[in-house]
């Protein structure tokens, strides 16, 4: 009765932090959507937000880590309970490095603006970011309903924002070499991609997590991405 | 007195389950190292070694992750303390990435050995498996003696492995045009050269958590990597 007990009190708290990660991956959501139409919009106003955005991520994520810091210390977890405490600290880590990803890109924004615009690139950049940010909701909404199914699925669609940059990399040279003067801006541009890619790969991290939550074992990176570059490629 | 007491108790423990960490940081340059010597020489059997020494990297996170849950619940550490004992959680998270990177490059060995070699390119990995290694060696360095211009100088470093990645692609690209019968071959080391970009982000999110500790707030991933960027292409 009394182990019943400690073992839904500790269900509470999971349940009230993993609220929290929610919350923040909203926020990164949100920034990274935001970053990607103020670079389209070249709207400083927007990318002025996404700056002060961050600090509220930062700050989320310090509360976040305190109050899994504080179930370990009143709960004492072990095996399963000890996992999914931690998850919450790793998922909370790649939520802000996801952050500082838009934070970046929007800091782009003034300099950009000052510079000649390069074909349709910041629009190849938005949506590359509607990939990463559908995939984020997705990696969040299986880490609360423990889908490792669905987990995979984000796994394998990071192939698709690796496309989308490599096809934006090749693109970039191209412009650069038909015209020096756009290599500034090209350059500018191919950071944030890469950035984007980059978000991609956490969110990646994040899914893998899930995997592993549900059932035990870390998925192997390696298989769905190697299969479909060949594929696509040869096809 | 009491106080003076819990504190080097904290120390010791936190110190303990840093020594693991080191071990692991030892365990993943090996697996690195030995990954891109199997590939450049085709031996299978090495290759056998890095697959085999994974799950002793795995297992030692794991134990990593429960030593440190133990020092939180026994000693429930807050600010500065606590958070030095979530970098060890992350760190080691980190560390556990790179060791797959490690295995999954390991594995692309078998089939590449049956196929035609291209160029020099394992030698090109190799060199940048090698940048990253002492990348990685160095940020488990300044962890320890939490030496923040060091892991800047870690996080700089990233901008040669990008460098090198970005070098490669292009030669891939150039070598699939020239003959239909390198892509397969082209595609599996392209698939290795992004991996081991990636570990090359991995050790600069290690060195990133030493400039949090020592300095209290995140660095900007932003500014020496563009600067770096734009230089070299203008230059």
């Amino acid at each position: 009765m009394q182990e019943q007990h400690i073992a839904s009190a500790f269900d509470r708290d999971l349940e009230s932090v993993q609220a929290q990660i929610m919350k923040m991956g909203g926020m990164v959501e949100d920034a990274i959507r935001l970053a990607a139409q103020s670079l389209e919009t070249r709207d400083e106003e927007l990318a002025e937000q996404v700056r002060g955005g961050d600090k509220a991520i930062d700050a989320l994520e310090e509360l976040i880590n305190e109050r899994a810091a504080r179930i370990i210390a009143l709960r004492a977890p072990t095996a399963v309970d000890l996992r999914l405490i931690l998850s919450v600290i790793k998922i909370s880590a790649s939520l802000e490095r996801i952050g500082d990803y838009a934070k970046n890109m929007a800091k782009r924004n003034s300099v950009l603006a000052q510079l000649p615009a390069v074909a349709d690139s910041t629009g190849a950049i938005r949506r590359m970011c509607k990939t990463v940010e559908s995939m984020l909701k997705d990696a969040l909404d299986c880490y609360v309903q423990r889908d490792a199914e669905l987990a995979m699925d984000v796994i394998a669609r990071d192939e698709d924002v690796d496309q989308m940059y490599n096809a934006l990399f090749r693109e970039f040279l191209t412009f650069m070499m038909e015209d020096p003067r756009n290599i500034t801006s090209c350059m500018h541009l191919h950071f944030i991609a890469k950035n984007v890619e980059r978000m991609g790969d956490l969110v990646t991290s994040i899914a893998e997590q899930v995997v592993y939550l549900v059932t035990g074992t870390h998925p192997d990176e390696d298989r769905p991405k190697a299969d479909n570059t060949s594929t696509k490629l040869k096809g």
